[in-house]
């Protein structure tokens, strides 16, 4: 079993200082990074997709040994497929970074101005963040999607992928480093930790003098685990417990289509749906054909007692398939072919019951009552809540976004998915003319 | 000296115990805050100005038994005057409040709708975080500052105040209570923690799952400990360290208006200034008549070896009375008559002095070269860059928010003078018409 080409800066350096001194760097260059110009940065782009296109074999080379690793380690099928860098992937990573060289730089805008009494103009001027760290698993193709984004945001970034990707995540540094001297931009406007310690994810999290906010990229653990220790802020969310809710004012065909999608289209990303609330009213007319699709696809089924009730007088055929629901269905999100249902007596009873289980990340309703859907979307408190569509709508790139670093569940600062503008803040600006106050 | 006229809920309950329940009912009582009219809220806000006006008396009372505590604790005149409600305290109290029943509602504004290639429209709507903790010291009248700011933004809101002012602070949560249910809005969308154990503050800021966000108010070891140890976010500054620096192309008049402004017109704010640099071309010019207007006004002059020398050959009167400026000096955040100054050489080493040395959070230029000013407002790494004009400017009201919940340092959210947008976030609306994914 082959060893990670890495070389830690100077063996006698801990973990600790290794990471400072990274941070150090980046937070020295991002006032370079800030102040770049929207060409300077869409150069480096450019630069960086041509050159990720010529180094294919380079590319490969690396991630060979990370995938023999992984081989060896014993990684599953799932694992080895996040982690290869294939010609596709290579090609889809180039194609996305040309993608984000097409979007507005968010960079230097400003409100209008507002006059005041004091006279003194003010108004808001875009700037980035300052210093982004990314925590993200084994997938090399994150670190060149948020290269690019923090890139054309004018922010540097600190990058830490899962320790197997490690010789491919460094091959792909080099690569985004040249590209940022060839724009005459600092070399540590992007940085990649090329060290396998787990420990700098420790070191990253606690740096608060020189990261301003940490996009964490992976699965529930990592951000549980993110959250209980960071003292950075963090742009994240920790799951997706989405729901749609059938009204009876809903018509039944669009809602057995998009419930269809919602659940089925794909069952690992955050915004699949994990819980069909029906009210009862149109439960039999609705999960009569909905629930023979779903069973049909695999779906497992876990229903409420109200819900099991209805379909056995309705004569529904899989009775024997399903599953009691248990307290602890309405808050688990699946990511996997099961579906909890239950049924409701009214759209209070929907709100409450997904205010009270869900996880605020998207929610659905399906009803062609349009004051209904008002409140739905008023009341729900959700991230994104969407009126007679699937859930699976909840994406940067759905929303017109150009591209997404990530979705966020909190309520501070970005909420939903999150594109460039979030990597972002809004600086005050005034003017005056000698102007005191008094 | 007497007791507090405190009741807890129940002896046998932990304090832990006391703060959840009081999170718990804040977050139920949440929704129908979220709900609530525009009327509504400005009806209760009314309700509890004219109480406010109508209980002077009763109020003055319960004040009386806070100030007669803290005389025999021996705490200072100033400390006697941020607790004390006299008439007028309660007035502008009063009329505070009636300003922000004048302020726009921002809760349910639309972002413009887009509609996508999909078919779906997709928009944002400004919504109440939910529950707003509000951290503060023995100053009774931000009890109702922050309580109205909160309900006009839709928000319910736990207010832990300073234990010495734990008797007014009761009885103007009797008052708060009574005009939300005249309105018809649950009483417990404001609570005051009628508690003087100090634990309730480390109750508060890890109860992540009632509490959204904490807003700090008070010194600066209230905030460092805050900082340290919460586990919600929160809207605050750690301190303003705020430069003025004058280019060699200012307007030498204006400037040394500004200047004294910016200092003298109060010590105390966190927008007053700490630190001014001086462009090398200008100093003689600019010092010796403001260092003489500083000294006559009482103010200590704490000076680079520059600084000094420049001042000696121009025969400065004041040279006996200058101290020297230490490496400290520049992260010192006074808040008294003391300045430190600073010659540079250029806008470049202003512009890294403030970067390197400065709290992000108010910094101005004087000049008149706009292409300067231009410069120093994109790079100045500040929640607000100010030309020409006095730091001192950096308020909510100066701004035309119309009302300050506080001001903020961070990068994340709310940047600069938080209004009452500051207390909302923006959920994304999405409508189809049984539209899916493919």
């Amino acid at each position: 079993m082959s060893q990670p080409d890495v070389i830690a800066e100077n063996a006698s350096q801990s973990i600790q200082e290794i990471v400072q001194a990274i941070g150090k760097r980046a937070r020295s260059s991002s006032r370079a990074m800030a102040k770049a110009s929207t060409e300077q940065k869409n150069q480096a782009l450019l630069f960086m997709a041509q050159m990720i296109r010529g180094q294919t074999q380079t590319l490969k080379q690396a991630n060979a040994k990370d995938l023999q690793r992984a081989r060896d380690a014993g990684h599953d099928d799932a694992f080895i497929d996040r982690l290869a860098l294939t010609d596709k992937v290579i090609e889809t990573m180039a194609q996305g970074i040309q993608q984000i060289v097409t979007l507005q730089d968010p960079i230097g805008q400003l409100t209008p101005v507002v006059k005041r009494p004091t006279g003194i103009e003010v108004s808001q001027m875009r700037v980035p963040l300052g210093v982004i760290g990314i925590i993200y698993e084994s997938r090399p193709n994150v670190t060149i999607d948020a290269a690019a984004l923090c890139i054309k945001s004018g922010n540097a970034t600190i990058l830490r992928g899962g320790s197997e990707a490690i010789d491919s995540n460094t091959a792909l540094a080099k690569i985004i480093q040249a590209s940022l001297q060839k724009a005459g931009l600092p070399k540590d406007g992007v940085q990649v930790i090329e060290t396998i310690d787990r420990a700098a994810v420790g070191a990253m999290i606690t740096m608060t003098e020189y990261i301003d906010v940490i996009v964490p990229r992976g699965g529930k653990s990592l951000i549980a685990r993110l959250m209980a220790e960071s003292r950075v802020p963090m742009i994240k969310h920790l799951d997706g417990i989405c729901h749609t809710y059938v009204d009876d004012e809903a018509d039944i065909t669009k809602s057995i289509t998009v419930c269809d999608n919602a659940k089925t289209q794909r069952y690992s990303p955050c915004n699949a749906m994990e819980t069909l609330l029906v009210h009862s009213k149109v439960a039999t007319q609705l999960l009569l054909p909905l629930c023979k699709i779903y069973q049909d696809k695999g779906v497992e089924l876990r229903v409420c007692r109200k819900t099991k009730a209805i379909l056995a007088q309705s004569g529904f055929a899989g009775m024997s398939l399903l599953k009691d629901a248990t307290e602890e269905d309405w808050t688990t999100e699946y990511l996997a072919p099961i579906l909890s249902i239950k049924t409701v007596d009214s759209i209070d009873e929907a709100i409450d019951h997904i205010n009270q289980y869900g996880s605020h990340h998207t929610d659905a309703i399906m009803t062609e009552n349009l004051a209904k859907a008002a409140r739905f979307q008023k009341e729900v408190d959700s991230a994104s809540v969407i009126h007679n569509a699937s859930t699976r709508f909840a994406d940067g790139f759905e929303y017109g976004l150009g591209a997404e670093i990530g979705i966020s569940n909190d309520k501070l600062h970005a909420r939903g998915p999150v594109g460039l503008e979030g990597l972002t803040s809004l600086k005050y600006i005034v003017k005056g003319d000698g102007s005191i106050r008094t």
